[in-house]
């Protein structure tokens, strides 16, 4: 038997792993504790229900996600080439997940917000929280850009969330096609919801 | 007791509620039979396993979905104002339910997407014959635009599939946020996603 620490993280782990394969409903905390190796008194003893382990998972994923997006975020200096570069980074990991074991798993908090925002607040605040803090992200690429001059963006909040939008809508397409070259494919999208504020192209069409 | 087809039509009808309310894994066969009224045996005299119903319910939900966006294809001639109609439905229509049961539900196709694909290879193909059929009739508009010379979209098909995978990816946050409202707000991007094959725009910028 391991250390208490390690029985936790591999509680964790098995959750994470198992929930974004077949979603929380459909996954039961016996077969989390079997795939941890963990009994299910040490489950209870770390998390007082599944609830509490899911809002464990759901801050893990979101951890996951952030650098995938930060990682994107430094790559380059336009605020257009780095949205790009946030789906291509999004197609390169599904396409290595697709890889080993065979299916488009989609956004995992993604999957959790249409999932469960209706069966607990909780969870659906949590879940927000996160969609919240990238829409922020891109939030702050926008205010660069609109002070040194790339783009002229009127409603900033708006349309940072309808990038975090197209993302989460292109990554669940992805999944309906059982097929990660979706994202690659649809990547153009964003540039053009950017685009729209460029203010070479506002200058030109005005 | 009913007729058989009333049987039927009930089992239909509570799956389709039940279901878009908690999904597909947090719902027994029997609270289905209990909520419509039907014994268990007849279930299974209209539907070989859960799958065979939700198959059912997810052609009775493709039809709600076709009629809104057929209504919103017919109200006006520009595409660009169609797009911007069928969100404004999808608004409305959100907003009747939430004032109705308090929860913005999402897309109840998108829901199913992100929970079942992994997880059943027949569901996932028959969603994505549903989200294809939507693609398609976005198509039509598209072509329907550049043969009227509004529209110069020169790869249609990933065109369609952006604004498919933009009116997901807001319904999306709409539920994460649990407010209807985020529809209204975030369907000016659909513009953006159209407004960039637009001829007058083209020439201006090119």
């Amino acid at each position: 038997m391991g250390r208490t620490s390690d029985a936790k993280a591999r509680l964790i782990e098995a959750a994470m792993e198992l929930i974004y394969a077949r979603g929380y409903s459909a996954v039961g905390v016996q077969e989390i504790c079997a795939q941890a190796g963990v009994n299910k008194g040490s489950f209870y003893h770390f998390f007082p229900s599944k609830q509490a382990l899911v809002l464990t998972v759901i801050d893990a994923y979101a951890q996951y996600v952030q650098q995938m997006w930060e990682e994107a975020m430094l790559a380059v200096p336009s605020p257009l080439e780095r949205m790009l570069r946030v789906f291509e980074i999004a197609y390169e990991a599904h396409r290595t997940l697709v890889d080993a074991c065979g299916q488009m798993r989609g956004c995992p908090i993604g999957n959790l917000v249409l999932e469960l925002s209706n069966q607990d607040e909780t969870i659906r605040q949590k879940l927000w929280e996160v969609c919240r803090g990238w829409a922020d992200m891109v939030e702050r690429m926008l205010r660069e850009a609109a002070a040194s001059g790339e783009l002229h963006v009127r409603d900033i909040d708006t349309t940072a969330q309808s990038v975090i939008a197209y993302f989460e809508g292109v990554l669940l397409l992805a999944k309906a096609q059982n097929d990660p070259l979706v994202v690659k494919q649809l990547a153009q999208g964003v540039k053009y919801l950017l685009e729209t504020h460029r203010r070479d192209h506002l200058d030109k069409s005005q």
